[in-house]
C-alpha cells in the first residue's frame, strides 16, 4: 500500500511515543519526497532507525552492544508495540509484517558464512576451535552444534564432520569397487576421502597434498577426527601414502614413468568460480591438472571431482567447456548432492576417457 | 583491539571524507563513553550509519531503496574505501573485516525464512507461486532456484520439491516393505508420502487430512507435482483414499471398529515446540493422537513421525517423555536426516509397541 505525506507523518506521530518511553532522544530527517528517517538514541549506546517510505514500507532497525537475552525480550516488546500501533493506525490493513532474527556482529564467534551463490546464512557456531593464517589462506575450524566441527578456508565452508555425503559423492556415490585398486587423491587435506577409501581395501592410495594443505592437515588431524579418523596421524600406512608436494610435478613425474591409476580424485580447494573467460589463468591451471590426470588415468579409469553450487550455472557451463578442450576426448556425468553443512546443493562430476571403437 | 576517545575521533575523521564525497550530509552523535553514531544522509533517500565503539568495533550499515546491481557496485566501492582507509589508519593491524550480503526487505519476494532453531537464512527464492490465507494458516508456495517449489505454512518451511529425503525418512528410510500392507497417513497434505507409498503396491493407504489441510492440498496438487505426482488429483485411487476429516474422530471410529494398520505415519503439521510443561494442551493433543494411533496399530506395526530440528533438544526430550506416558508401553528409535530445504538437520522417530514375552 502507499502512504501520502500526511500518512508518513501519522506513522511517525504514532510510533514516536514508543521510542520516547524508552528514554530515547529523537532526530528526524524529512526528505519530503522520500519520507522520513528517524534516529532514536539511548544513553547506553544503543539506537534505532525508523525509516518511513512514502510507498508504504516502514523499517525499524535496532542496534545495540551486548545483546543479552534480557535485551532481546526488551526488543521484542518494543517491536510488539510498534506492530500493535501500526495495526491500530491502519485498522489492521497491513499487507505484511516480518521480524528477522538479530544479526550478531563483532563477537568472538562469527556465525555468518555466506553460500557460494552469495546468500546470507547463519550457522549454529558456538566455538572457535582453530584459527590460523598460513601464507596461503586463513584456516578456521569452528564448532557447530549440529554439524560438528566445520573447516572454513578463507571464509568458504569446506567440509564439516557431518558431511560424509560430500566424501561419498566425490568417491562415486557408492557405485565403485575400490578393492585392489590404485587411487590418486589430489588435495583432500581434510583426510575424509583417504579415510573412507582405505576402509575399502585398495591396493594403494596416494594422496598428494601441497604446502598449501599442510596447515589444513595439521588442523584436521586434531579437530576433524570424525572425518579423517587416524589416517592423517602418519603420512604412510599399509595401503596409503601422503606426499606433501605440489601435484603438478608429481603428476608430470607419474606420466613420464607411465604410472597409471584406476581412480583420480581431484579434491583441490582452488576451484575457479570466475565466469569471465578473460581471467583465463585459473581455467588454464584447471585444464593442466585435468590433462595430466587423464595421462595417468587408465583407459577404463574414472576421474571424480566436485564442481560448484548448483546455482552458479555459468561457472558450471564454463567448467564443462574445459572438458571438451583436453588432449584426449572425455565424457562426463554429473550428480547433484545435498551436503549438510553447505546450505546449498552441490554438483559433482565423474569424467572418463571416451572409449574408441576397435 | 580497543580504541580510546582520540582513536574514535581519528576513525571518524578518516572515514568522513568517504561519505562526504558521496554527497551525504552528516549528523554526529557522541556518547563520550560509548563512542560515536554518525548518520550520513543522501538526497535520494538512502543513508548510512557509522557506529564507532570505543572497544574497537566499527560497524557500517548502508540502507537504500531499490537496490539495483549498480547500487551494489557503488556500495562495494564505498566499503572498499572504508576498509582501505581503516587499514591505513591502523597500519594493517585490524583483527577482522567482514562484509555481509545485503538484506532485501519489503519487496514482493521474501527470501528470509528462519530455521526452527531461530537462525537467519536466506533462500534463493525468485517467485511467489501461491500465497493464500486459510482460516487456519497462511499457505505460501515459493519457487527456489535450487529446491524447486517450497511449501511454507505460517512462515515455517514445510517441504520442497527437492525433499524426497523427508518423505523417505518418515516412511522408514527404505527399510520397510509396504507391499500388501494397510497404511494410515495422518495429515500429509502435500501428498508426498501418499505418492511414494502407492508406488510400493500397498493393499490400501488411507490418508486423513482435515479441513486445515484442504487448501494445502489445493495448492500442492497444482504447484508441488514433483512431490505429489497426480495422487491428489482424485481423492480415491486403486489402492488409496483421502478422507477430508479431522483425524481424531476417524481414529476413534477405527479403534471402535477394530480396524488395524501395519503402518501409521503421522505427518500432521502441528508439532508442539513449546518447552514449558504448563502449556500442556498441545502435548495432550499429541498424546491423544499417539494413544489412538497405537490402538489402531497392529502388534508388530510401526508408527513413523517427524520430531523436530536436532538443536531443539528440550523439545525432543519432552516429546520422548510423552512416549512413556501412553496407554501401552512403546519403544522408539530416532534418526537424524538432512532435508535439503531445511538448512538444519531434522530428527525422525520410529515408534512400536513393546513386545511382551509370551
Amino acid at each position: 500500500f502507499s502512504l501520502n505525506l500526511a500518512d508518513c507523518n501519522a506513522v511517525l506521530k504514532a510510533l514516536q511515543p514508543i521510542f520516547q518511553e524508552q528514554g530515547m532522544t529523537e532526530t528526524v530527517h524529512n526528505w519530503e519526497d522520500h519520507g522520513y528517517l528517524v534516529t532514536y538514541i539511548k544513553k547506553n549506546g544503543s539506537f534505532a532507525n525508523l525509516r518511513i517510505h512514502p510507498h508504504g514500507l516502514v523499517l525499524v532497525d535496532l542496534q545495540s552492544y551486548n545483546d543479552h537475552m534480557k535485551g532481546r525480550e526488551e526488543v521484542d516488546q518494543l517491536l510488539n508495540k510498534v506492530e500493535e500501533r501500526m495495526k491500530e493506525l491502519f485498522h489492521g490493513n497491513i499487507k505484511r509484517v516480518k521480524r528477522l532474527p538479530a544479526i550478531l556482529r563483532g563477537g568472538v564467534i562469527d556465525r555468518y558464512w555466506p553460500t557460494a551463490d552469495g546468500r546470507l546464512v547463519e550457522y549454529d557456531i558456538d566455538e572457535v576451535v582453530y584459527d590460523e593464517d598460513s601464507p596461503f589462506q586463513n584456516i578456521k575450524i569452528l564448532h557447530s552444534k549440529q554439524f560438528g566441527n566445520i573447516l572454513i578456508l578463507s571464509g568458504d565452508v569446506n567440509l564439516a564432520e557431518s558431511d560424509l555425503a560430500y566424501t561419498q559423492a566425490i568417491m562415486g556415490s557408492g557405485k565403485e569397487d575400490y578393492t585392489g585398486k590404485e587411487v590418486l587423491i589430489l588435495g583432500g587435506g581434510d583426510g575424509g576421502i583417504l579415510c573412507e577409501i582405505v576402509k575399502l581395501k585398495p591396493k594403494m592410495v596416494t594422496m598428494v597434498a601441497s604446502n598449501i594443505d599442510q596447515m589444513v592437515i595439521d588442523g584436521c588431524k586434531k579437530h576433524m577426527r570424525k572425518t579423517c579418523g587416524d589416517v592423517l596421524d602418519n603420512l604412510k600406512g599399509e595401503c596409503y601414502q601422503v606426499l606433501i608436494e605440489d601435484c603438478i610435478p608429481v603428476l608430470k613425474r607419474y606420466a613420464k614413468e607411465g604410472r597409471m591409476f584406476d581412480y583420480v580424485i581431484n579434491d583441490l580447494t582452488a576451484v575457479p568460480i570466475s565466469t569471465s573467460p578473460e581471467e583465463d589463468s585459473t581455467w588454464e591451471f584447471l585444464r593442466l591438472i585435468l590433462d595430466l590426470s587423464m595421462k595417468v588415468l587408465k583407459q577404463d579409469g574414472k576421474y571424480f571431482t566436485q564442481g560448484n553450487c548448483i546455482n552458479l550455472t555459468d561457472a558450471l557451463t564454463l567448467y564443462e567447456e574445459q572438458l571438451s578442450r583436453l588432449y584426449c576426448p572425455v565424457e562426463f556425468s554429473k550428480e547433484t548432492v545435498c551436503v549438510p553443512s553447505y546450505m546449498e546443493l552441490w554438483v559433482f562430476y565423474t569424467i572418463w576417457k571416451k572409449q574408441t571403437d576397435i
